[in-house]
């Protein structure tokens, strides 16, 4: 039997609701028109109350890594050296991004699975004090690993000439951050994840200290921040924007306003629990120590091959789920539960996996996960409204 | 009387047709599946025969000026000198962008309306024997300008060590440009002109020439091109693209040779014969010395506002076209005919521009221009077929 539908479930691009392809459909207007500036700084506005603050909030038309190297193209000069968390894949690309622009990296080796502790980044930031900044994952997506962000910022802000960079990509709209109180000088996140639109539009929100330091000249131009603040104010962009895509995004974040992002954040932290004990009930184990809650890596069990199970589930029943990136490969699969998802979602995905580890020689009892998951969802619901 | 409609006008974004925008609309696909990989590689394919070559031919999830930043990062080390044809505001881009990355511009200055000549780029040559390069944009948009690429080609391809780079971001599609033929070593065009599609992706082809320069390690990441050539050789991107949009692309892409490249290439031709007999009917003079085939700048008459009429039309009848730019603001405007337009969508703007300069003291007999239009059409079509 072939599948007859196809469910999204990766850890970005991410199901988009219907609302926002519709919003997204219909006809593009002129970035220079009153009609679009209007929506691109009501989409601004959201985003600051997304993000809980005032300060300078930036849409970029760009993958995620391109707000990631405007913020080391623009607030690190050639020969500063800053503190990189390197504990999975997007730790990596800090560090290659740094190299990229002479910026020296002193790197915090994580094991890839788990956190980094506030007290390394302490650590690092006092035995080198002409560090500049700290780069780090508040989620870090290719090991679903989250890193306490909260007890890092309280360490960064005591320096006068450190920022702290954090990639929420995958961690912004999963859970409620407010920017300002985490003391996160400088937040990046992408449209593909949480916020429900597809992939495209990448977000840089930045405070004072991190702004003072614009002014220098640097080798890049698409990516200026300077020249954004300044355009962006007057709800304009430099460069022409993906208008189409800022439409669908300003269509989710009102998405998210109805439901409240608090609420938001709560149905996540329920389906993520839902999904580590189900993962367990049938006795697989998660990779991460300190486990997020926009995706739930899991270790596959000895002699069943990753990558066959991923391909298995998507050849067999459309479901799109994502496995190991780099030495990971073949080792985990990810569960995505973040945006558009709801505890169904959830339990479909939990039964592709069912299906597919009985079918590659791993025996369980069918339901099995689906039961945990089920208990788990109903004590939480019970507790706090979902 | 408010107006009940919209109709996009500008010379980008442009008018995308309901079929792109439906195909927008679907689900979003992982970026990283074998389904995703197809399109995109079908994608490829349909650029490469829009550009009649089998070179290297990249989609970046970026506005245009990314790719022109990626030409001058990737392309040209610092010291590097570069010669710089500057009519217009986007002229005056790539000297920007030589600039950022320390790129010296041997700047051909051109009084914005007039065309480059040819030997005035092979003087800048003989006299700059270290000079790595041309940048030149095949349609300047600001001025509606058309230069001779051809011919420049003709010449820059006696020089071992320069490559001609072409933005054609306003041309391509426009025009039926065989790059290779035409000797442009470095293609550059965008989604949102006669691509048909919603701003958001940047396209950049490079031919061997060019690519012998991509061993060098430059300040850039999201732009390398080196890297997206070995990924998108295998239907994937580097980082995570704009998949719906790329969607949105193939399938304008499916229309274009649907209609043939040819064809396209013919009935921009007419209609731009058509607005410049339409405007000369009513008195008005086009700034272009050499107008394109996408555009047509026209003169505003003494004593008019051209930034008023602009906004006139667009508050009164929902017609957007675009004003001048920099300098020239108020002192033109812009009629486009690039991409999704027919003769009605033609008429439609100079029958706007009627109403607007009658009620703003210019004296016509209304229809004028639209007579003119029409009577050009007509010939043009009885000699060939549209």
């Amino acid at each position: 039997m072939k599948p007859i539908k196809t469910r999204l479930l990766t850890p970005g691009p991410t199901m988009v609701p219907e609302r926002v392809l519709q919003a997204m459909a219909a006809h593009t207007l002129y970035h220079r028109s009153p009609e679009f500036k209007a929506i691109f700084s009501e989409t601004i506005e959201r985003l600051k109350r997304f993000f809980h603050t005032e300060r300078d909030t930036l849409i970029l038309t760009a993958s995620g890594t391109g707000a990631m190297e405007s913020a080391v193209a623009n607030l690190f000069a050639p020969g500063d050296s800053a503190v990189v968390v390197v504990g999975g894949k997007f730790g990596k690309r800090w560090k290659e991004l740094c190299e990229s622009y002479d910026v020296r990296p002193i790197t915090i080796e994580v094991e890839w699975g788990k956190a980094v502790k506030p007290q390394e980044i302490k650590k690092a930031l006092e035995e080198n004090p002409d560090a500049k900044g700290v780069l780090v994952q508040i989620c870090e997506t290719s090991t679903g690993v989250y890193n306490d962000v909260k007890a890092i910022g309280e360490i960064t802000s005591n320096y006068e000439d450190v920022i702290l960079v954090a990639d929420g990509i995958t961690a912004f709209g999963v859970y409620d951050i407010p920017v300002d109180d985490w003391k996160i000088d400088v937040a990046i996140t992408g449209s593909q994840k949480a916020l429900m639109t597809p992939p495209g539009l990448a977000i840089i929100s930045l405070n004072e200290k991190a702004k003072k330091r614009l002014e220098r000249k640097r080798n890049t131009y698409y990516f200026d921040l300077a020249k954004e603040i300044k355009n962006q104010a007057r709800g304009q962009t430099a460069y022409t924007p993906a208008v189409n895509l800022i439409v669908g995004l300003n269509e989710a974040l009102k998405m998210i306003e109805e439901e409240k992002l608090e609420n938001v954040a709560k149905r996540h932290q329920i389906l993520a629990t839902c999904a580590r004990e189900g993962i367990k009930a049938i006795g697989l184990e998660i990779l991460s120590e300190v486990p997020a809650n926009g995706v739930t890596a899991v270790k596959v069990p000895e002699h069943i091959d990753g990558q066959k199970l991923v391909a298995w589930i998507r050849e067999k029943f459309g479901i799109v789920i994502a496995g190991g990136q780099e030495h990971l490969k073949g080792k985990i699969f990810r569960l995505s539960h973040m945006g558009y998802v709801d505890i169904f979602d959830l339990l479909t995905e939990l039964e592709a996996v069912e299906f597919a580890l009985t079918r590659m020689g791993y025996r369980i009892e069918y339901g099995t996960s689906v039961k945990a998951a089920m208990d788990t969802f109903i004590k939480a619901v019970h507790k706090r409204p979902v």
